[in-house]
């Protein structure tokens, strides 16, 4: 039985059907039936490919095939990707993807086609790559209420911290090694600024609180602020600079989600998190803080989790697995960064930087100042307790007419 | 609809009560109808409990009761457990437990049951308390070849090891302080001699690789004979001991498990953990190292993965969720550890210690000796190549007729 097409053969798509072909046997086995991949859609020519004779380029080969059961969406973008997907899913094709953006974009609508015509859309891939995180956080923790979910969401910008972290490179440098690595893009953007991070906490909020959060709604910076000075006071107060995402849900009902570099205290498991490593907290009522760690891109591990979904598509023949969260008309749903609470950690210059102590003082009341060996005289860095971020703001801006904010990196 | 029962009201069992009432109205929208809890089975009498109308003595009662779809059994042990577990999946009733003795048991028996008459026997709960860990390693996970799994599985020892690590508290005290805060039993023996890690990794093993492996059949050793001193020439040489249990696919297609204390490198994920967390790591030939990390016993914690069982019971009525493995008959499936190839590390005392070493050298060929702050003039610590475990036996024999092994612990 032929009944698995995949659509995209670069990165992902090729590491998934090498894993598939790999393991096809067990696969079989656990499936309880023959498997096998049908087609494999690309616009490019593949002559040399071991699986040139599956080739197609033709999307409407693999919507019109009766016998195509499971299609894997990783073509990526939300152009192409929509439109596939939405018709697979109106024909009773289940579609498994690893595309973040198109789930963070549309995902309650793609899951309500897959309701409506008893087909599955499933993600796995999509946050964390090969990392367990979606369907751990949808069944096994079905149970509790979800208190907070934060992680480490993006290996680039994780790399490139490390490398500042450990190796005192600067963010250029690491950026640049980063991308003789082949783990950042020729434009890096989407990783450094945060937004990749961001489209991932997006889907894990949206899974577990029910209703759509969108990339739009989520405040989000990245770390290409972030100095090597900072990156040492940091590490003498005991913390280390990680990009987080988090999501949690606030006491009158509404959400709070961002996307920012977070101070994190260096016994915390996150701050042990290096490299192109991923980890996600997950915090239920019942469970307490659970942990889930592993390399959130490449192409084995997210293939590995592409997989399990055409696995689980295979073994659930027109079901729906109860995976949905509803749109979100409420444009209130996720509040504004600025009304939640937060401590920061601040670093100023100015001429005259020991005569501003008393003045910060009275602005924040209790804050610990951080050394580090040559601070030099017009220097100054804090942490401030913690308080609404919109009171933060105004004491910053009172605060920049006799000095200069050279960061603001909020705390763990 | 009440269709839930829950037969044993200790710890577990009244964690899982509390957690489903707690959520129950979320738990309801999820499965998409009401549900509850009908009885609560336990010898003891609870008159003052809020749910004192729902206890029963008579497991008839449950049995027999038409609208009991889902019984969760948290009475421990492998007596009166395995005889309800029997007979309710006989009458086509899902069980749900965290029950680790059971499961090392007669999981595949009483997994075939479950098969046999169409319902489901999940037991999330008995690895790892509420760390999502079978669910992902039977679906997420299911694209790839499973290479290894290693993890630390039992708080209570992690607990004791953390506190002589951190602490350099001797064993019995971190065992006393231990049993105080309620993390250890008056007869610590199943924990401390890794009898409970050993039921975990087979249940593990059994479910990577398909046939049961039996406690009986997996070497398993302790950590009373640890000693402070062990704990700081670990430290000295960059590692810290931890209880580890293992499983992993040999190249001739057997298995070798074992449980024993470890030398873990400080960098690796796994020192990290402490105190009474667990945290696994399964490494895929698709996704690399993955690890799984939270509290991996308490009340609510294991609540926890029981109500997400229950939960999925519930959603997939009459249905088998594909986990199974096979009996194993073959004795030889799990190989003999002694012919398989570690490190160890080894402390000796000797009059003539430092005399030793060219015969220790020649023995072992190339090793790391490890200093300690004031090392006995008769001590030596020392860590050997990697070598058939039974080759480093007949060696440490060889020794022992000229100075006293004090120790012997793997390398992770």
């Amino acid at each position: 039985m032929q009944n698995v097409a995949v659509i995209g053969y670069g990165v992902v798509g090729s590491g998934t059907v090498e894993l598939f072909m790999k393991n096809r046997e067990s696969i079989s086995q656990k499936i309880g039936r023959d498997c096998d991949i049908k087609y494999i859609l690309d616009l490019r020519d593949f002559p040399d490919s071991p699986f040139a004779d599956r080739m197609v380029k033709d999307f409407e080969t693999i919507l019109n095939d009766k016998d195509i059961e499971v299609v894997a969406e990783v073509v990526g973008g939300t152009t192409f990707a929509y439109d596939y997907t939405k018709r697979l899913l109106e024909a009773g094709k289940s579609v498994v993807t690893s595309n973040k953006a198109l789930v963070a974009e549309k995902g309650a609508e793609l899951l309500k086609i897959a309701r409506e015509h008893n087909c599955n859309y499933l993600f796995e891939a999509s946050v964390g790559g090969g990392i367990p995180i979606i369907r751990p956080l949808n069944k096994c923790l079905a149970g509790n209420e979800i208190l907070k979910i934060s992680g480490i969401l993006n290996g680039t910008t994780n790399f490139i911290l490390t490398k500042m972290i450990r190796d005192q490179m600067s963010f250029d440098d690491a950026l640049k090694l980063a991308q003789q690595n082949g783990y950042a893009e020729a434009d890096p953007t989407a990783d450094v600024e945060g937004e990749d991070a961001c489209r991932k906490i997006c889907i894990l909020g949206s899974l577990a609180y029910g209703k759509h959060i969108y990339p739009d709604h989520v405040h989000c910076s990245g770390i290409t602020r972030i100095t090597l000075d900072d990156v040492e006071y940091a590490g003498n107060a005991g913390y280390v600079i990680k990009l987080i995402g988090s999501v949690k849900k606030l006491e009158n009902g509404k959400i709070s989600a961002i996307v920012c570099p977070r101070l994190v205290p260096k016994d915390n498991m996150l701050a042990n998190v290096d490299d192109v490593y991923n980890a996600i907290t997950v915090t239920g009522d019942g469970v307490g803080d659970v942990l889930f760690y592993g390399q959130g891109a490449g192409k084995l591990p997210t293939a590995s989790a592409v997989v399990g979904d055409i696995i689980d598509c295979l073994k659930h023949q027109q079901r729906v697995l109860a995976l949905s969260w509803k749109e979100s008309e409420d444009q209130d749903f996720v509040v504004n960064y600025k009304e939640t609470e937060t401590a920061v950690y601040v670093r100023i210059k100015a001429d005259d930087a020991e005569n501003l102590k008393s003045a910060i003082s009275e602005m924040f009341g209790k804050l610990m100042y951080i050394e580090r060996a040559g601070r030099p005289e017009n220097e100054l860095a804090f942490i401030t307790p913690v308080m609404k971020e919109a009171d933060i703001d105004s004491n910053l801006t009172i605060l920049s007419h006799s000095a200069e904010i050279a960061s603001k990196i909020r705390m763990y």
